[in-house]
């Protein structure tokens, strides 16, 4: 017999990671070790141990663990790396890559060490380089080393919508292409409320506002929060695609996969939509693009790779 | 006809206050408002936003809105208060209780004016004093004036136990009288597991042990996390006092009300099992307590009674 | 103060209005009241007494009461409807359609009384020509009187396509219109996985096959059954509207409603795709159709017409 | 890395077997076989596929397969046994449990061939007696058979407790010793309401008048059918035992499992406290018992060997 409950370690116990703790355990999706540097060992217990005592009232039965330990992390099923510094005045881009991709690659050799059957789920920044620099880290098979962005960039998306519309979020379908920055691609031709196209629904130049809004969403929480960033969606974001993964629910959702060849690229990490199920990728859907989409997308790689390029391995 | 969402004011939006307000949204328990000072203004609609971007992921259908407008809670049908400061080194007691009383007092005379029919939560610390200014500034009727402690004390509590004998958090009963503070009194005859007295499971050190643990709760959490407080499990008892009410379950849960006669107290606010529904508190449960169960909630009775006399209305 | 739980009766307690009453207690969606004829009382009470007593295991505070007194429905915000005979050997079906509509007449009259600014939805069959009949029978304003067919049949349809793709059902999208019967149109150019229009994944022989599935999904389960038809399903779809109103999720969802002009057609209950909200239908969608489409329209339409003209008001 | 769905055989699809297939579906605990005899092939494909299509409106991605093939429950996790006939007029209690006991020896057989490592959760009536035929038959460790009586007969005996005081279902708490049957064991000391004992509460007459009435709950039920017994209840109660195991909740709950000298019977099956875990019954709560209270469980224990003894292995 093989029952027992899986094990994810969320790395990272800042907002994001510990908001998306608490949500992994509210699903009872597993038991989940939350595990920072040890300077930071003792708030990283101390919010675990606040989130276990939700648990008498939300009736989960997960474990929720806090630890700067890797060994906490051992035959993790789930890795989820959330760790990395925020851009701080005077950083040139290239600066911030490498510190948070040395920081990505240190945690990586330790998940290698104690979890080396993990999937792992990368939503550092920026992302599409970080996870990039997680699989030369880890050495895993690409199936197994998956970045977060699709998934939000998404959700905001069919938030405006929703917004624009006045209607349900679950019956607002869109989702989005390329990399996590300016220069994604909604792809609104694929985009529907209740099944109707968008275009039906929203005038063009609504929609194209729309688009543009969904581009700098990040940095529309950002601007307003004066001091930090967005936790709440990139952490349900990651939980989506947890449970994706470890209900073997074969969803299609958009994630930041490595391209080899589909789309006409080589060895980019960049969002494209994928089949999640027990295997993590399990499959990349190459979609026909309109010229102008194709162009659009092109313009996206190149961004991801101008900021992948910047990673020292 | 009258279908309509319910509305649910959460004023504060720090942590507690923020995660409040997801887990409210999560249920679809109403529309939320997450309402801070104007100097938040920003940051307060930048978390709403934030979560609003979790709807499309989650599936939720509840607005959130962020303001330091309080016309944006007219009407509500529940008003939580989260608001207060933490104290300050150098602070006395007596500074705290009346700097808080104080912003209690201006929550409180807003509410009244635009939402005089809502059913208020207190949360603000020290939460019994609190809950006695927020009664007296809004001249509700008492059933509509409920201060949160019973129920956190109880997760708290509960959690310990569950831990203790590797059991799940769902069979684990007990609860905690008295004030939200070291006197706290955890009726340990009146706790069972899967129905089994926990006396018959657990060595007496234990217990006491546990109980102990319990009273200082809310400090081990502070402790840990160096800066700032407990808002996990705060904000998920804030969520199921609002939920027995909006849906009428009839909980039988230990909140704080105002005792007039009941165990022998008058005039003071202070945490007894109570029936919470559609009416607030509707009924206050007064259990036969043995000598020395009387005279730990005596104890705590007097250490509310001091604090509370140090507010002035 | 207005709080209060919602009141929903479901008439008629076979299976398809045991499984609507059970999965409404289940998600807490109001108090339910399961009515059937005197004759049926003891059965419909035990049905009843049988579903309260899953309660404590599933934790849903909602009453379930067996009844034949319609008193017990006055007020209901919600009327569900699943009362009627199934078509027996040497049946016309014009003796259907009326012996059905006498039914559903009666019902509709008592509603009437009783809970008169109650929404009401409709499932007894023929469910267009019942839905016309009940329209009718109830003299409510057309918002307010909602048949069910697109709802299940857009689930048979999304079924057929997660299972030939092995994908998630959560990320199947398609509808269908027109009349609940061999002649529905679903919308194969709006029907779409993960975003992806199916078109682009199944060949267009498998899409014909699964379509015309579809249409005869209600008569696969009748035959495989033997003895009597779909209740799972059904029930299912009559809680999704019934969410959707309560909640006012203002989801886009196909229902029957009656037309006035929408899609070139007046006077017709069938199935198109609307807002549902508080209101009830608070809005229809018309689509572009291609010529094509809008012949296989016209002759679903056909088919409703003609057994609509059967009932006698 | 082995993440995969469970597997969970329910053997029986009558209305219990069915509402139990539908209910674990729901949860996502695993994908479902619904297995029945090959003269029911039909109707169980039927209602396997209706289930199938409630899938797309409530959003689970659990298979559900109909089947009388017992290589389609080869490797499965969990069994569940609801197969077995009701009593007929004129035929005696020993025929009953003669005609069951070869009906469950026939599925054990064929379970312990293709599915040697499950955990087999019997509920065939008489439930205590079929559960030792079923142990014999299979030949499983102890832990790893266990019957239903005990979930079920609490939840009645707490709803009744619910109904009485008008109090949430979430808050009672009791539970039932003993076989199933008009002998069980309520242990009204170990009962309580929000931690509150019920003697408190209510009166000494009405509590024996409640546990009367949940002595002859099942009886109760059957009566007001007047053809076939209760279902829903006794589903939910399956599905919160195979809940507690595949999620290795360590729940504590009733059920019944075989006494090697525990309350001082050995070699019965009858109902005892016990832990369920990802290994079945991972331990028996031995409770001390009042003289009264431990007569009242030996005449039980008579009733239950006399059943037994009827079996013929």
């Amino acid at each position: 017999m093989a029952i027992k409950r899986y094990k994810i370690t969320v790395v990272g116990a800042g907002f994001t990671g510990a908001t998306t703790a608490l949500m992994l355990a509210q699903k009872e999706l597993g038991n989940v070790v939350l595990l920072d540097i040890p300077q930071l060992e003792n708030p990283t217990k101390g919010k675990a141990l606040d989130m276990l005592e939700a648990a008498p009232v939300q009736k989960f039965d997960s474990q929720i663990t806090g630890t700067s330990d890797y060994e906490d992390a051992a035959d993790s099923d789930i890795v989820i790396i959330t760790a990395g510094i925020a851009r701080k005045p005077g950083m040139s881009r290239d600066d911030l890559v490498n510190t948070n991709a040395g920081i990505v690659k240190s945690v990586c050799e330790n998940i290698k060490r104690v979890a080396p059957e993990s999937i792992v789920i990368i939503l550092s920044n920026p992302v599409d380089a970080m996870t990039y620099a997680a699989y030369h880290a880890l050495g895993f098979p690409k199936n197994r080393v998956i970045g977060q962005s699709g998934v939000l960039d998404t959700a905001r998306y069919c938030t405006f919508i929703a917004q624009e519309l006045n209607v349900s979020v679950e019956d607002v379908r869109g989702f989005v292409l390329g990399g996590h920055g300016d220069d994604m691609v909604p792809l609104v031709r694929y985009s529907s409320v209740g099944g109707i196209p968008i275009d039906k629904l929203i005038p063009a130049q609504r929609i194209e506002e729309i688009v543009q809004r969904t581009r700098v969403g990040g940095g529309e929480i950002v601007s307003l929060l004066g001091n930090g960033s967005a936790y709440y969606a990139p952490a349900a974001s990651l939980v989506q695609m947890t449970e994706a993964i470890l209900k073997d629910k074969k969803r299609i959702i958009p994630v930041i996969a490595l391209l080899e060849g589909e789309y006409g690229y080589d060895g980019l990490f960049m969002g494209v939509p994928t089949l999640l199920g027990a295997d993590g990728i399990e499959k990349i859907y190459e979609l026909e693009l309109t010229a102008e989409e194709q162009a659009a997308l092109d313009k996206s790689a190149d961004s991801v790779r101008a900021v992948t390029s910047a990673v020292t391995l």
